[in-house]
Parts: structure tokens; sequence; C-alpha cells
């Protein structure tokens, strides 16, 4: 039994109340306290040294990472963050030293985004570090983006470049806060995600909570220099495959009516010059995830290659 | 540097915006996002494998405590839980059986407090279970109960018996949380707290949070049944030390104006005839702790010793 596994099974029957709006399976949790003109955003996400991240790292970079993974899933609700706690287990012999750059990076993430830490705790923690970082945010009622309303003949946009992540933007990246904010109140976004599992696997989320397929041209997808470079490393793994499924990219995958693709590229394009946006599909009624190139059309399977469809 | 050095070292300028009330320091964070009638509690709290509990307890304990140890948060700021969120580090080879029993444990004391788990995290962590819980809670505006509000005179009370919680209660507490809104609905509560740390830590921090000192009457100390079985097999440790310095009683410690006290008493017998609630002492001006007996006033020492003032 894999990790989704788990979380299928587990999430059946989760105890619910009249508050929650959305509960588990999306990017944050949505709740209603009865603010007339906001909803609540509700999130948790860990970092564990060995698995997110190596004592070699600057610790700064950690803090940093710690609370940019859940201000990412934030602003994918096009949401905006409030307040966080962080949970830290240390071993034995931690390094205060240490302890206070981590903290370091985390503070001056929330600072930029006006973030209060109101707490959490420290604890032992035998053997390496742990980071739990918890986020609650708002959004304008109504106008949260959620997976699961991407509908056939929708366009389908990736944020950035993808790939390759590791080397090094897994530590350094931007949530895409502003630009979330900017998405949902120019435009009727159908169905945003950000990347943490890599582009094959976050799309598939919005497709089964969507019901629906989508298509993908390769040539369109934005492979990173990093995916490039990674690749090389990597027997086997080309560096569309890599943009396809390396994780912890953290850039922005949304959906919206063909229609309005042409409009907000050009809106786009002005607005934030600096940071590519990419048409890389559509959404089809067919279900299931297909990669085309001049050859034909692709099935992407669980060992990571491409098969004729 | 111990927990409470680095966690004083961190909270040093953590990052702040309006919607603070009270940041950390406190049981859990309160904030205020304009609800006419409410602010909001916010907490975390982790639970670790070879510390918190070990993997031969019964799982569903393991959840029970999880969720309980939160809920004991809020019940100390007097607030009711809406919604949880379940961080959940497994290692390698975990047994996809235990998990699902630590959420039942953990899901039927959320369904007995209308508490909705809208989702989580479950990721890798080498070696041990690592559990962390983040709870959004709400108190009627102005209605929180910190601990920093005892004033000299008042009286302090304590709930159940204390000491001895590693035997079997630590897994099986019910967070007070009933008789905390009871409290707070009747009686102006000065300052209240929940026992994790210990009587005699826990009373320090709603001394210091205060700026005033304790009388405690030894003889006045519900010592329970476990602490003297557990004073037994630890040498040299009275079974009075032990409900004044053992942990995870999850019992509730507050203040009321001494002329309260026996309208108070009174009150809660008819109310919570099966839960003993205890007058253990006063708040007095003077810096510090001192415990009472017939031979006078007694430090207690940095190792657990009571020693002549």
């Amino acid at each position: 039994m894999n990790e989704f596994e788990l979380i299928a099974r587990l999430s059946r029957g989760l105890p619910t109340n009249p508050a929650v709006v959305t509960g588990s399976g999306d990017d944050c949790a949505v709740l209603d306290f009865g603010l007339p003109e906001k909803l609540f955003l509700f999130k948790t996400d860990a970092l564990v040294e060995g698995i997110h991240f190596t004592r070699g790292m600057a610790p700064e970079k950690i803090g940093h990472k710690a609370l940019a993974r859940c201000l990412s899933d934030i602003a994918a609700m096009a949401g905006m963050p409030d307040a966080a706690l962080v949970t830290l287990g240390l071993p034995e012999n931690f390094d205060p030293a240490l302890i206070e750059k981590i903290y370091n990076g985390l503070n001056a993430l929330a600072r930029k985004y006006q973030v209060a830490v109101v707490g959490g705790e420290i604890t032992a923690n035998p053997g390496h570090i742990f980071m739990s970082v918890a986020v609650l945010g708002t959004v304008p009622r109504g106008k949260q983006v959620l997976r699961s309303g991407a509908r056939p003949g929708d366009a389908i946009f990736v944020t950035g470049d993808l790939g390759g992540s590791i080397l090094e933007k897994h530590l350094e990246f931007e949530p895409r806060i502003a630009e979330a904010q900017w998405l949902a109140r120019h435009f009727p976004i159908h169905a945003m995600a950000d990347l943490s599992d890599g582009l094959a696997g976050d799309l598939r989320h919005i497709l089964q909570s969507s019901g629906v397929g989508a298509e993908i041209l390769k040539t369109a997808l934005p492979v990173s220099r990093a995916a490039k470079l990674h690749a090389k490393k990597s027997p086997g793994k080309s560096p569309v495959i890599a943009a396809l499924t390396d994780g912890e990219d953290f850039e922005l995958l949304f959906t919206v009516a063909g229609g309005d693709a042409v409009r907000l590229l050009d809106a786009w394009k002005k607005q934030f010059p600096k940071l590519k946006l990419s048409c890389i599909g559509k959404i089809v009624a067919a279900a299931g995830l297909v990669i085309r190139d001049q050859a034909g059309p692709h099935k992407l399977d669980a060992h990571g290659y491409l098969h004729f469809a």
C-alpha cells in the first residue's frame, strides 16, 4: 500500500461538521465560520531531514521551504495566508544556532507575505529534524479555486519552468501568491493546484477530481534548464520526462475556458513579464492523461516512460 | 540550552500582523478575523514514538492522545475546537492496520467534540512514527482566558487528581472542554492553563505571565493513586513531588478572585459531581512558588526537591 492508497483509505468517513466547505483532498481545506466576505483555508505540511532536505543545506533555505510549501498550497486556492504555527522535532544534540537560522529563513518569508508566526512547539525527535508547519489563510467567499472544476475544452496552463527542482529550486522557490491572486481577480479560473508531486501527478489529481481527461502537447512543455542538467545524470530519463514527473516545482497548474486562453496569455505577459506562462494542452471528456508529439498520442506509464497510446 | 530557553530565544521578534490578539506563549494563539462574536484559537501539538508513546501501546489511544492534547489547550482558553489537520510521519515498513487504528482513536474523539478532520499529510519519517496535529477553534470574543490574568488574592484551583499520568492516564485523558466552558460562563476566571508540564511547571508559566507569585498548601494537593504507585517505583520521589512535577496530567489549572472561591466550589460539586475540584492555594504579590506545610514554607528546586524557603 503506497502513500496515496493509504490516504484514500484514511480519508473515507473522516469526521466532519457544518463548518466544512471542502475537506481533505484539495490543496487546502475550506471552512466557513460565518464571516460574510471570507472563507478560511487550513493547511499543514511537513519537512523531514534526509527526505526533503539534508543537514548540509543552508538552514535559512530549509526554513524558507517549510513555510513556502504551505503558502504554495494557499496560493493554489487563490487565497492569502494569515498565520502559521511551527512544529520542530529536534535530535538530541541539536545546534541552537542552526535552529535559529532555520527560523530566520522562515520568518523572512513570513514577513514578506505578512504572515504572523503565532507559536508552535519544540519536541525531541531521535535522529533527525522533523518540521511541520500549519497555516491559516482566507479567501474571498466563493472565490476559492478547487481542483474539481476543470471542464472539457479548458486550456491548461502552467507557470514557470518544470523539472530538476532538486538541484536548487526546491529550497528557494517563491510561492505564487501574487500570481494566483491576480489570476482569480481577472479570469474565471476553473481548476488550480500547485505542483508538488510533478506535473503528471498533480494534473491527474485535477483530472480525477473533475472527472475529465487531458491532452498535453509535448513540445509545449516548459522544460527547465535544471531538468536538462538533471536528466543527464539520470540514465534513461529525458528532460521531458523530468518536466513531467520531477516533484517540488511549486508552480501553478490551472485551467480556464479555451476562449479565455489568448486574452489571459496577453494580459499575463504585461502583468508578469519575468515569469513564463505556458499553455500546455487541453482538457478532454475522455478520462486519462495523453502526451502528444509528432508521432501521435502517448501514455505515461507508472515508471515514467512514454508509450504509444 | 534547554527547550524553554530555545523557545524564549526563538519567540523574540516573531513576525506578526493586525490579526494577532495573542501570539506565542499561551496555550493557544488568539486571532481576530473580524467576526463580530468570535475570536479564533490556533494550536499545534506533536507526539513522537519513543517519547510520548511506544509501539506496544494501543494505537487507538495514541490517536486519541494526539488530538486530545490539542483539545486540552483549546479548553484551557475556554474555547471550542472546530477543525483539525493531522500530519503523520511513518517509518519505511509501517503497518497500514496500525495507522488505521491510530486514526480510529483520533476520529472517535473528534466526533465526540464535533471536530472536523479536514486533511493532513502522510510523509516518510525514518525510524519511528511522528504525529503532529493542528487545531482551529473559536472562543466568544473577549471571553478567552489567558495565563496572564492572575492577581494577588486569587484562589488557585485544579481539577482531578495529579501525578503518575504515565502509568495510564496520559493515553486516556478527557480534554476538559465541557468543564472549561462551564467555568467561563459562570465565573470570572482570571487565568487558566492546562497541565502538560506538571503542576509546578505550568503554575510557574501563569505566575511569570501574570507577574505574581503563589503559595501552595501541600496538604491541599490532590495526589492521585497513580502518583503514589509511581513514586514507589522512583526512589527519592514522594507522591507529593510526583503530583507537583509529573507531566501530562491534562487537568485545568485556574485562578479566580478569592471571594468567588466558595461559591465556585459549591456550584462545581452540583455540576460535576464525579470530577474533583481542589483549591490548592493562593496567588501572592511576591514572585516565586512556595509550597507550605506544617513545618513552614518550602521552595521546590530544579531537581524536584522541597527545601526550606
